[in-house]
């Protein structure tokens, strides 16, 4: 058995199911660039059947990425394998991830098919897909809650199909990690073409448990691939977070005897774009990123460290990229440093008039905030109206007013297709009159379901960066804007937000 | 060995030793009702050596809470074990629970102590507890990084001494569950009167995985406490929560066995209620009590779910808590209704005087909000001025104005020990113009770490909760502000964070 444990990074696609957390091509491209920076053996970029929008990101990513292998999610079907296999063309390594589910209850309540239906159907699947493409996984979607010896003949046979890796997921989230190791081991002792292959987990965190579950899989369970999400973002309480699960295998090298070959000190800028990307924020006391994960509050502590580091610290907060907030452009920086700062930070623009737009808004914001900083830079970008295509709605000016005693006013000018429209109202608070102001126009009638600011430095001169997340006939949309007026990055945020739902994709979607 | 399994809730104590965590006496006796409702065991309210505030606080929650055991942290000296038992005698069962570091690199590095010094004070602290109180739990700090057999010595040695509960903390977080698991087993096999005290585990998630650590010392090792809080805070990455052990333990009864006697239908009131006590957020993918965590967006998910809800859930949202958002009240609700809404959230105003103003504020909100929900009232109530005692600082008025080209401006009214002043700023943005219009006056120096926003309720006439985390010399305060105008909220947060600091009360702090 190797000792290499392959991480496989599906933030793109299992954590972009979150309700919310959908994602622009442009973003998942940045993101995908920044999970290659992290060495991430396998970033599986979407699922390419689902809609002709996850096509495009699919294609997007595998041209993009040279270093990690690119993967699609499939259904385990044909029309679902050979649209993954065409959008994984450009890629330099791709790999075709079909799945179906295994359990007693998703296969008589969600596919209404016989036990030997699903097995007929995983074989001709995998068969398939490999006549495609040389590297193929294959889920049994419930794996854990699926009949120990159904499970065993359909893993023998797909791995007899040429399946090279065989994932097993935890896809309720309802697994012990002893119970969960004593599954994965007892499966690979009983199929006996076990070696063939390469075993997979995937947990989900409902009850807390994906992190230990994870490497329970791979120390009890002889795992040697562990598929995770950045932040731990995913369905319901998300997946294993990758962040977590990486550095305890690091931490604990005594223990697993592991090498994985991620580059921790790319974890914390990555985790800051997911949350930026998604509007998702990490709780501060979330392990490995949260803003208190290396923070000493009590005086007991704080002595203790001084006097010894290791009395309560086991990792290091350099080693996962906490580094002090670097001042690392001003006013006076020209374009070229702008550029090279985009390239560090992993934002690829595609065209130099996009470049010129973002270096526009950078000295617009230099103007107004005299030290800038790579969030300030991220936010910048991930601002939509610079890297997207055009767009129905844009952002023009605003004007408020808000005074003890009466009630607030706003009066916000934006675009509409080309057209600049001004609307005015009153509101509860100057957002509340912005927003209002912009829907006596747009009429949506989307629901706001959450709405959310986090500076984005520390200062009270930082800018403020606002999410806002709308609900329309079932559709659920992030917006994110940034700016030093939490007023006019509010107008922002429901702009972009209006954009998402106003692009309707449509899509199909996909196992947990 | 009993099947019930007791748990201990310490984020009155651990929590709260998070930075920017600090709470004042009314936010804990709060919590500490909600945690009697939620059917704790135990509730650690503080740790009563460590400042006179810190004493007031255990002593009022001793005299408060009649169905949970309150306990105080002490360490392990006279002193402060006799202030614990002081400040817990009004209480209608008390614990001290009194610790020392027992690895090799705390006794060395930050005790400076022999190992038969540190085995020494051990037992002299457990009989001098005992000689206070009856229930008296003993914590081996850093007890996992422990030398077995010296660990033995001691545990075995506490127990002779009357120690009731004995702790084996994972100080530093370092555990993995087998092995946490085969620790605590090993102990327990090793000391021969294990038998004559319950054992405890304590946490912390630094890679992850303290609810799993937590659960394998309870099936494995055989322990039968678990200390917790809710939505693990605590220092660092936090501790075992609450929220996900104790579903963990009803969800997977057929693997664990044992009976909690936790009315989980109060869990997401709870964490509510630290949360926007402590403005620690709670990410939406956070297990149980995310907003995320039984949303389902994919379209073969809700298929999934439509066609038989186990298919993908384990849990019932309803059975944490989780129900639609309800209009509680409205414009025309009398004061018996606002009064008896305060108490079924648990909220127990001291005075009529303060019920008065809290209703007064729930008018004035009323008047601008037409749908009253359990959040809003909430943050009206955690809006310091309605509770709390005199404070330095008080919101009067705001007036703020910004239009896109121009600078945003703001003029501030405020209270300074009772006398009215006004500041005026300009700023970045109309936040930043309102808190250096505060600052132009109050010259605090204080350094800005966090700030952040979060709707109350869905919609856009939702009131803002805005939290602000300043830092000054060393000590690190929160301040909550909530108002439909967000930049109201903020000033309020300002005031609110400038009053606790203050206040400075100094406090010598804990253990992990």
């Amino acid at each position: 058995m190797t000792d290499k444990l392959i991480i496989f990074d599906t933030t793109l696609r299992d954590g972009e199911q979150s309700p919310g957390a959908s994602m622009t091509k442009d973003e998942k491209l940045r993101i995908a660039r920044q999970l290659e920076r992290l060495k991430v053996d396998v970033i599986e970029a979407g699922f390419a059947a689902s809609s002709n929008g996850d096509f495009e990101c699919v294609q997007a990513i595998a041209a993009a990425i040279k270093d990690s292998t690119v993967c699609s999610l499939s259904r385990a079907n044909d029309r679902d394998i050979a649209r993954a296999a065409e959008a994984l063309k450009p890629a330099a390594r791709g790999r075709i991830h079909t799945f179906i589910a295994t359990s007693p209850l998703h296969m008589e309540k969600k596919l209404r098919m016989t036990p030997e239906e699903v097995l007929e159907q995983s074989k001709l699947a995998v068969r398939f897909a490999r006549n495609q493409i040389d590297d193929v996984e294959f889920s049994a979607e419930d794996g854990y809650r699926s009949e120990m010896d159904f499970l065993c003949r359909v893993i023998e046979a797909v791995i007899k199909e040429g399946a090279t890796t065989v994932n097993i997921p935890d896809t309720v989230g309802y697994a012990i990690p002893e119970l969960y190791g004593d599954f994965i081991r007892t499966l690979r002792e009983r199929v006996p073409n076990s070696d063939k292959a390469i075993w997979s987990v995937h947990c989900h965190n409902d009850l807390g448990m994906a992190v230990a579950n994870s490497l329970a899989g791979v120390k009890i369970g002889g795992a040697r691939q562990i598929e995770c999400t950045i932040n731990g973002l995913g369905e319901r309480a998300g997946n294993c977070s990758l962040e977590e699960v990486v550095m305890a295998v690091k931490t604990r090298r005594d223990y697993f005897g592991l090498d994985v070959d991620i580059d921790a000190s790319h974890i914390v800028a990555a985790s800051r774009m997911v949350s930026q990307t998604t509007g998702f924020v990490v709780q501060p006391n979330k392990a490995v990123v949260g803003a208190n994960a290396f923070a000493h509050a009590s005086g007991i502590h704080q002595d203790g460290v001084l006097k010894a580091r290791d009395t309560y610290e086991i990792m290091r907060a350099e080693d996962v990229g906490w580094s002090a907030n670097k001042i690392v452009l001003g006013k006076l920086s020209g374009r070229n440093a702008f550029k090279q700062r985009l390239q560090e930070l992993g934002v690829m623009l595609e065209s130099e008039g996009e470049i010129m737009a973002a270096f526009a808004k950078f000295k617009d914001l230099a103007d107004r905030k005299s030290e800038i900083f790579d969030e300030d830079i991220l936010a910048l970008v991930s601002d939509e109206s610079v890297t997207a295509e055009k767009e129905q709605y844009g952002f023009i000016s605003l004007s408020q007013h808000s005074e003890t005693g009466e009630r607030p006013q706003a009066e916000v000018v934006f675009s509409v297709g080309g057209k600049e429209v001004k609307g005015t109202s009153d509101g509860n608070g100057p957002v509340d009159a912005s927003l209002k102001a912009i829907e006596s126009h747009v009429q949506s009638g989307a629901e706001m379901v959450l709405y959310s600011v986090n500076a984005i430095s520390g200062s009270t001169e930082s800018q403020g960066e606002v999410t806002v997340r709308l609900q329309n006939s079932g559709r659920v949309v992030n917006g994110v804007g940034a700016d030093p007026d939490i007023i006019v990055a509010s107008a922002k945020a429901y702009l972009s937000a209006l954009n998402k739902l106003h692009s309707k994709a449509e899509r199909v979607a996909a196992q947990g």
